[in-house]
Order: structure tokens, then C-alpha cells, then sequence
């Protein structure tokens, strides 16, 4: 298989490429524009990726599928939902056109491509891989506590709520520990994750009884050749709709340690648009003895930082939001993307030698 | 569709009847044997289901699945897995029969028999049921809230660990309330609740993110001719293998009220035989603080009663086992199998008419 740093890939967004319309594609943009080399959108054809999202640069977004593999393409990528759930015929044929070029299929569609009698056989026959980053292995374990005896430093982030940055926050302190020369794993448990480093499980896809021996899976993966292992969170332990998922992974994952991530500026639990909030966001201590108590029975685990996410303030607000986030509760706090992760990468190695 | 009580099993369970070999079979029996005409096992062609187990009285085995049929049967249930996962012959001859009589096919089985192409083709042209009692519905929704909504009162169970008696505390738990004419309904999350009532969802057999979302639909159908709803609950909050399905359960289904369910004497966590133990069972009025402090960012939720399971602890030892937990949580406390549910059926109407 190739190595994910030399995968190249030209993403399926037609129709729907814009900022509003394209999570997933966007997402890739986002974290690895220079593994993509077209999106492929009749409507917006001739266009470079920059004029349609406003980030992306010089990417060239093209009409023509033959001449977006031409590029360089290892894999093409389906960063839409296709309307109406079904495979347009359109899209059926760029895909056997990818696998007889021997290109990879990666989809985090929830319809899996590798179910499709045509595509899967044509696959088998090219010796290509379609690649659904959302299906599950088939042989997961219920968790047993086999996560708590591997010999790396484990770190989860947990979360106030979805979407405040639980993965962006692990990525920047991977890298930060990377510059430091530490042995740094980032294990991913959802999809754009899945994609930046080709493997993980989208754990929220497992069947629950699974959820934390998904986790303890990855734990044990990731610590194979890591001293440092930071796992994706997912949901928050007060978000009704996937708390589930975020307990498991938190007892699956049994960490040695947790941030705690968040998003400045947001008082209510906020995936439930068009209706009226339901869940208010507990004060950050508050939230913090939440993680600790929930974590404790099984393994106890301490929140060791705050990540925040202050997006849409400026600076001086956001260098005020960290501080009264760190005098709040006694932590480290930063916003990652902004002020770098030194902060919480200091934090880490701090707790991580304490428990040696 | 039959009513429940109308339905009349054959249970196969050939070549593993036994205490230890048949759960699901063993579990319908002490359930609802008044449903049962007959158990297939040709090891144990002739004797009594009370010579077996022990207990289920007078329900013959046979080792004819014509005669066990012949006696008033309308569905055959699937009471033990067969050895290496698939179907044996001889059974897919005794369910193709079955449907041949118009049989209702149920079963708990991971692996759906309303998958297997020729056994449902059969049952489409026969206009037969096969009732898979572990598939989830394939529409669930994530959790919105709406359970919260419902004008009764709902209770669930929560357990200090898995198999300490949460579904036979609402079932025992619904026959008080019943008996006093109050409307309620029992709503089974679990595969012998589902055999036992006809309907509900096997929440650990759904798909992560959809474990609230099922609690929902479930308290929402429970709710519509109830006044009183009794949620089955699943796992434990600090049971690692399941507390996602626990904690998404339990954010669904946003209870008026909890009852804990405790198995007298158990220390440890039991899942893990040929283990060390791994995680401790706190003292009960730490985890009914934990059950409450889970619930409460979504809906403030307190637990009401403990119902203890003392099974094999002499009379005196089970009283003073239940005086004991009511000392320590302040709350009312008993065996509801051994002493009745008078003291929580209390309990519940007490807390029901002051949320009024």
C-alpha cells in the first residue's frame, strides 16, 4: 500500500464544490492541500480552488475527468454526497475509470463503494483497493483494558461539544511534539482524519457495543511504534445525540491524560439548528470534573489543558478567552491554530514524565 | 400481526438445551413458558423442561419438529447460536417448514436469517414474518430531545454492572403498577425483552451514533396509550465494554427518574472472566451521584429506588442487604423478585405526582 504521504489525489466534489456544500472535500483541502491535485466540478471548471472556497491556492478545479488523473492522481477521493443518495451514472464511470487506471477509490460516504457489485469486482479484478474509510472492521473486541497496559503516554481530547476542534487540536500538538524529536502518533477516529492518515476508525459508524473496543484497538495500533499517542475525541459526554460515542472512546481509550477542547464564545450544545437549544455548555471546571468523574471508575485521568477555539475574535479577545479559561480552571490554555501548541505540548511532557 | 399473547413458540435449542448452554431458550422460559408448547433438542428427546433446567415445568422436548409444531404452534424461536456461526442444515429444514406452516421465524441471532436469501424469499411468497429481533430499524434518527417531551412519566433502569437485573425490575416493576390501574408500558431494549414483549430495539445492536436516537423512538411509541414508561436499561456507566450504549440510553431517553439496579455482593465488574478484575464497583451512593451527574447536563434526572438482585443469599442476609442500601443512598431499596415492588411502585407514583 502506498504511503499516505505519497498518495495524490483528485477529489469528486461536481455540482455541489463551494464553501457551504463540500465538507469533506473541503476538510481535505484544508489539512493536506499538497496531496490533491484537482477537484473535479464541471460547474465551476477553470476555476483554481482559491476563487471558489477562498483558501485551497492554485489547485486547479477541472471539467474533465481524464484530465484531472492525468495530474499525477493515485486515488480519487468522493468528497461529496451524491443527491438522493445514489450513485449517479456519471460518478459510476469516472470510478471504473479510476480503477483501470489502477487509482485507489477512498470514500467517506456511508453508502460503502466496496458494496457495489460492479465497482467491487472490477477492484478485485484491477488488484485496487476502494478504500471506505466509514465501514468498521468486521472483527472488533468488546474493550477489555488491554489500552491501559501499553507503554506510551496516552492522550484524548474531549470536548464541550462537536465541531470545536478536537482532531485540529491533537494534529497541532503532534507536530509540535514532532519538532520536539518525541515519537508522536496521531490516531484518528473519524473520517477526515481517516483521510489524512489513511487509517483509523470512524468510530461513531461502529455498532455500540464496539465503541470502546474500537478505541482499544487503535490505542494498541498507535502505540506500536509511538511513546506519545493522541487519540481524536468525538461528541462530548453532553451532547444527547453522541455521548455514547464519547464515553466509549473515553473508556476504550483508557488515557493517561485529556484536553479538554472548546469553542470561545459558545454557551449552548449547537447541532440542533432549527429547533431551540436544548443543552447549555457547563463552565469549563465544570466540564473538566465531568470528563474526571465519568474517566475515574475505570481509569483515573486527569484534564491536563484547554484547547480553544477562537475563531471569529480578535486577537486581544482571544489572548483574553485563554486567560480566563486558564484561570478558570487552573490549566494551560491556548488556541492551537493561532498561538501554536507549545503551551500543551509542555503540558504533556510535563505529566507524561510525573507518571514514569 | 398476533398479539404477543397470542403467540405460542417452539424453541430450537438441538443438541445444547441445558443451564449453562441455552441462554436465550432458558431466558424465554422463565419469562413466558405459558407461551412455549414445545422445546426441539433431539439430545433431550422426552423428558420435561423441568427435568433440564430445573425449572419451566411441564413443557415437553421433543426430538419431531413436525410433532412440536403440531401443537398449537404459530412461530419457531431461535433459543440457542448455532456452533461455527452458520446455519445447519437440518435447521434451515426445520425453518423452511415452519414457514411452509406459516410459522413466524424469531431470533435473536447476530446473523439476521432475514438475510439469507432463501429463507426470506420463502417467507415473502409464504406472507410470513421473520423477525430478527437484533436488526435496528434502518431509519433511526440522532437524538433530538423529544422524549422529553412526552406527557408520562419515564423511569429507567441503571445498573452498577451488566446482568444485575434492570430488565426484570421494570417488568416486576410494570405488574405493581398495573395491578394498581395505572397505564404503563414496558419498553424492551434488549433482545429477551423484545421476546418478551414483540416489539423495541436491541440498542447495542444499532450503530453508534444512533444509540440515543433508538432510546427516543422507543420512549416516544411507549408514551403514546402510557402514563407511566418503564425504559429496560443496558450496561453500566462504568462498565467499559458497554457504558457508551449506557450513557447514550440514557441521554435518549432524558428519564423523569432512575432506579439502580445492584447485584448484592458483586465487587468487581463481571464481564471479564479469565482476567484480572478491572474495574470496582463503587459504594451505591457514589454511583447514584455518578448516574445523576451524568444526566443532569441534559435533563436533571434522581434516582428513586434501588432494586437489588440477592439471589442466593439466605432471607435474613437479602433484608438486611436491602436495609443496608437504604441506609447508605436514603432511598427506598428491596429484591423485587423476592420481596415484591410495592415499596418502589410507591416511590414512583410518590415522585410522579410531585412532577406533576
Amino acid at each position: 500500500m502506498l504511503d499516505i504521504r505519497q498518495q495524490r489525489f483528485v477529489i469528486i466534489a461536481d455540482g455541489q464544490f463551494g464553501p457551504l456544500t463540500s465538507k469533506t472535500a473541503n476538510s481535505c483541502i484544508r489539512y493536506f492541500p499538497d496531496r490533491i491535485v484537482a477537484v473535479l466540478d464541471r460547474r465551476h471548471a477553470g476555476k483554481t480552488v482559491q476563487q471558489v472556497l477562498g483558501f485551497g491556492g492554485a489547485i486547479p478545479v477541472l471539467g474533465d475527468f481524464e484530465r484531472a488523473i492525468s495530474r499525477g492522481a493515485t486515488a480519487v477521493l468522493i468528497g461529496i454526497a451524491p443527491t438522493g443518495g445514489r450513485l449517479p451514472a456519471d460518478w459510476r464511470g469516472w470510478l471504473e475509470g479510476a480503477i483501470r487506471h489502477r487509482l485507489e477509490i477512498w470514500s467517506g460516504l456511508h453508502t460503502f463503494i466496496g458494496d457495489d457489485p460492479g465497482l467491487a469486482s472490477l477492484a478485485r479484478t484491477a488488484g485496487v483497493r476502494i478504500f471506505d474509510v466509514r465501514k468498521p472492521p468486521t472483527d472488533l473486541p468488546v474493550a477489555d483494558g488491554r489500552a491501559a497496559e501499553v507503554d506510551a503516554y496516552v492522550i484524548l481530547t474531549v470536548g464541550t461539544d462537536c465541531n470545536v476542534g478536537k482532531m485540529t487540536a491533537q494534529l497541532e500538538l503532534r507536530d509540535a511534539l514532532v519538532r520536539r524529536g518525541h515519537r508522536t502518533r496521531f490516531v484518528a477516529t473519524g473520517q477526515t482524519g481517516i483521510f489524512i492518515e489513511g487509517w483509523g476508525i470512524a468510530v461513531d459508524a461502529v455498532v455500540a457495543d464496539f465503541i470502546a473496543g474500537a478505541a482499544e484497538r487503535l490505542v494498541l495500533e498507535g502505540a506500536k511504534d509511538a511513546d506519545i499517542v493522541l487519540v481524536e475525541g468525538q461528541g462530548s459526554l453532553i451532547h444527547p445525540g453522541y455521548s455514547g460515542v464519547t464515553l466509549g472512546l473515553l473508556h476504550g481509550t483508557v488515557p493517561d491524560a485529556m484536553i479538554l477542547c472548546h469553542q470561545s464564545r459558545r454557551d449552548w450544545i449547537g447541532d440542533y439548528h432549527g429547533r431551540e437549544p436544548w443543552v447549555r455548555i457547563p463552565p469549563l471546571a465544570e466540564m473538566v470534573a465531568l470528563y474526571e468523574r465519568a474517566a475515574a471508575p475505570v481509569r483515573p485521568s486527569r484534564v491536563i489543558g484547554i484547547a480553544l477555539n477562537t475563531f471569529g475574535m480578535s486577537e486581544t479577545e482571544a489572548r483574553d478567552a485563554a486567560h480566563e479559561a486558564s484561570e478558570a480552571t487552573g490549566l494551560p490554555a491556548t488556541d492551537p491554530v493561532r498561538f501554536g501548541s507549545d503551551l500543551l505540548a509542555d503540558a504533556v511532557l510535563r505529566h507524561a514524565l510525573a507518571a514514569r
